[in-house]
């Protein structure tokens, strides 16, 4: 199975990617959000770029319906109701909800891949279900860093080689230029994961801005075993079938 | 000093360098090929996207002036002079004349750095000479990565974490996190770095293609003292006083 990695969602826009799985890493703090999001029931994440298309989408539900979750500069906006840490992210705000989440990096390196028939979100809490889930689907694969304001983000790398590195355990692989690298990263800091993602830009940024404990949690492998996909406009579960959970 | 690698030049794209010292790295060939090339004593190399834009800039020369150079599919373009491969640029070939030369990758790089004061071109052959003189002109230094048809290619990370490297052992250098994964890769591979750029995508393609000894030559460090520099439409020579030589 061919194992391509987009370093920066850039490498991939405008490209048909009909016969791929793609596989979304924003693991800082989007993907690591949403894996908690859909681990604890909610019902379903809209992901959006901008504050005013979470508020339009808001209004085709009932208040006790939907929760507005995102961050500008790692801060909670105002008048939303959660911000961007994972353990926010909890089954007593989140079950039955339904979540509109403003994440620019996210949601841009999901459009990148929208042509694929399935676009997985990974991070690290979930690694071993989703690649389980990719390998079943049987196609090629392409992993997506979502980076950070165009930029290479390197956590995001270093969750891409994990992601490489336990498909390796899996199936035979063939590996691009982005693949390997994304793999020697891995390979060179996984026994000290969570320093390195401490060290990346983002994520000093948000060990700087009170958020380190959300980088200790993105660090964490295996937690949950759900898949999110991005399905219709929706971020939902899927199961091992192929099948997606009804959303509202 | 700050470093930052762009491992794509889509991540630097319309971004103002005023204070940057740019270094533009194409390793498989073009980079490597302009090293050779200026290092003989050619007349400047102008870089073009297409064949026909150096055609219709042929014509400003009398024909024993210039060379047209450049590959498509790694052969060398009908009616050229010279195709892409470093030992085709020697002293008794390229000295004296001006080098027309088509290179997709490598001329969008220069493209996407053009807003810098100072764009080196930068390859193994050359890291210590372009090193010294970045550092001699005293601003934060991006390396560019002109990667292969719009995506990441390894060996030109490679290449640049080996400037990275360098740099670091010249200066205090404050690294991003394109900048450090660049470091670790070149810091992984390279012991064995002819192998890992046959193990690239393009350096494949290229021994499969028989070019095999290219990629062994532009795996060979600190050849030539020359830094080439893209200075008003045409790479020239540049001294480490900042000057360049002047061209026709």
């Amino acid at each position: 199975m061919r194992i391509d990695v987009a370093l920066v969602p850039q490498e991939i826009e405008g490209r048909n990617l009909e016969n791929t799985t793609a596989i979304v890493i924003d693991v800082l703090r989007a993907s690591t959000c949403i894996a908690n999001a859909v681990a604890n029931d909610c019902d379903g994440v809209i992901p959006t770029v901008s504050v005013e298309e979470a508020m339009d989408i808001s209004r085709a539900y009932a208040r006790d319906d939907y929760l507005l979750c995102g961050e500008r500069k790692n801060e909670k906006i105002d008048g939303f109701d959660l911000g961007n840490s994972p353990l926010e992210y909890s089954l007593d705000r989140v079950q039955g909800k339904k979540l509109i989440m403003t994440t620019t990096n996210g949601t841009r390196a999901i459009r990148a891949a929208k042509t694929a028939p399935n676009v997985i979100i990974g991070a690290f809490r979930n690694i071993t279900a989703c690649c389980r889930l990719a390998v079943t689907l049987n196609r090629d694969i392409l992993i997506v860093c979502a980076g950070q304001n165009e930029r290479f983000a390197m956590e995001d790398a270093i969750c891409a080689g994990a992601f490489v590195r336990e498909l390796s355990g899996m199936i035979d692989i063939e590996e691009s230029d982005g693949c390997r690298t994304a793999h020697l990263l891995y390979d060179t800091v996984h026994e000290k994961l969570g320093e390195a993602l401490s060290q990346s830009t983002h994520g000093r940024n948000l060990i700087n801005t009170g958020f380190g404990e959300d980088v200790k949690v993105a660090a964490e492998i295996d937690c949950v075993e759900v898949v999110p996909v991005f399905h219709e406009g929706h971020i939902v579960a899927m199961d091992v079938s192929g099948g997606v959970r009804v959303h509202a």
